[in-house]
């Protein structure tokens, strides 16, 4: 579909590095509407020639770890290294529980007000393509407005620490250096997406964050490296007294140039960029047969008799798939 | 389709228990042919209403844990309480490695010349419906011959545990009390699977044993549990001198009343009926997608599109899916 005549101006507008256009764009790549998905199809495929250029950083951490005093201190130090910051939230809550975890509260009250940075809260849920969707198209419209840092942070629960993973460049796990917490972090599975892990807090207790840095480098050490150029930091911060911010910079900036060096960083940009497609694809074959009349009308029933026995499930698969396509 | 003359034959000799008839039976149910796939179905669903009847155990742990010897010395027991004992494997090996890792090296030498045990090897891999597509139907076919306990065994590696959960009633971990092993364990997410902890070996250093079972209990209080009706047991075993099977044998009785007493047993069944139903209709879709004459002229320009970066993923994906449905 050709871009609308509004929408090329917005699109302008948003190159423009215009923060209305930016917002008004987001808006529309996270609206569910047939006509508004098309609309922000066009716009994404105006502006795709102009993404790609920013660091992509996922962060992630239990509620409680310091998320948004950590990006608010973290992001104030890239403003002063003269780069632009952009902060998205993945948002895991489901339709189920309501509320959203990440929350409206007000959140990084320093860094929302500077000129070079952008903070967006959690999309609402519900589009095709699962946990994230909207957060990655909201991403490449941030980098098409010039940011040059994009800060993806999400919960530590459910499948969004994936999603975040899965549209970074890198991954930081933030740990509170409690114990048993390392027994916690490891538990979801989140470790083998870590590409940073970062002690926060730690001038509560330098003792305990000594310790528990200590743990998480032995856990790391038995887990397969994601990466053969990179072997997972432990690094430990205090986001209130600003320790360990410039450390944790550079170590990004040292992993940005080991991974482009290696040619692995454009390598995982393009096994994302074609991991996504096909997850939309998989969203889009389900939704499609979900609402399919045919399947509609025999669905009840056939989920009846798988539950009941009576029917194998591979038939009912069978004769659902048949009448999808007949 | 209705059944065939042969196959209706087949299913009689499998209802009278002849061993070669569910060799037979199981061989087709593996078989990823068009034509055998649907005398499968009409097997299955022949079959069905005589299926059950069993408990069924899944069992996983890593390599070197002494999973055979396990299962021999467990299965003797079971056959000596005058049960009738099947085991089943889901390999979790890929086609690109290659080889089985539960492999067709003589394994349970003892069990496997029982009359009233039965051992299929891993079947072929590649089927629709991922791993343990025909672990599931097998498991019926044995249920129909009139097996009394299934015991599914899979190794702790990739997806496989996952399948076999979803499959069994109860899910056994098996673990080695090895320090570290704890963390090896937990990191693949596989102890919110388990129903039910043993460690193995533990005659060979009962002192490591019971700290590494303490320092398990630990770990799964901070685990949510996976009912409410159940707090995971851990146990200890020797496969080699017999300790504890029985222990082992009477917690698995005790947790299938327990559940059966709340409902939980049978609900369980039902939800993995429909999961499973789902998964062969995502799987057939993704079949159906890859398969179709314009997916495949499209795909290879659309992956490099993505890759590249020229083209939105979300663009390119409601392309193929238009064209699928064309």
């Amino acid at each position: 579909m050709a871009i609308e005549p509004d929408d090329d101006a917005l699109a302008t507008a948003l190159l423009a590095r215009q923060r209305r256009a930016l917002a008004k764009a987001i808006t529309l790549v996270e609206s569910a509407r047939p006509d508004h998905r098309l609309r922000a199809q066009s716009l994404l495929d105006r502006l795709l020639p102009h993404t790609g250029n920013a660091l992509r950083i996922g962060i992630s951490g239990v509620p409680g770890v310091g998320k948004s005093t950590f990006i608010e201190t973290f992001g104030m130090y890239l403003l002063e290294q003269g780069l632009r910051v952009a902060v998205l939230a993945v948002d895991p809550s489901s339709p189920l529980t309501g509320g959203s975890i990440l929350g409206d509260k007000t959140r990084m009250e320093q860094l929302s007000q500077q000129e070079n940075a952008y903070i967006r809260p959690s999309p609402a849920r519900g589009a095709l393509g699962g946990v994230g969707h909207q957060s990655r198209e909201a991403m490449l419209l941030c980098e098409a407005a010039g940011f040059d840092i994009i800060i993806v942070e999400t919960v530590g629960v459910g499948q969004s620490e994936t999603a975040v993973a899965a549209m970074c460049d890198v991954f930081l796990l933030l740990q509170l250096p409690n114990a048993g917490d390392e027994l916690q972090g490891i538990k979801k599975g989140i470790l083998e997406l870590a590409d940073l892990v970062v002690y926060n807090k730690t001038d509560l207790d330098p003792r305990a964050a000594a310790i528990a840095a200590g743990q998480m480098r032995s856990a790391l050490h038995m887990l397969r490296p994601a990466s053969p150029h990179w072997q997972v930091p432990v690094l430990q911060a205090s986001a209130t007294s600003g320790d360990g911010i410039a450390e944790i910079w550079a170590t990004l900036q040292n992993y940005r140039r080991l991974m482009q060096q290696a040619g692995a960083f454009d390598e995982r940009r393009k096994q994302q960029a074609q991991a996504w497609m096909w997850q939309l694809i998989e969203a889009g074959l389900q939704e499609r047969f979900r609402h399919h009349p045919a399947i509609q009308a025999a669905l009840p029933q056939a989920l009846r008799q798988a539950a009941d026995g009576t029917v194998n499930p591979a038939t009912l698969a069978a004769l659902l798939l048949d009448a999808f396509q007949r």
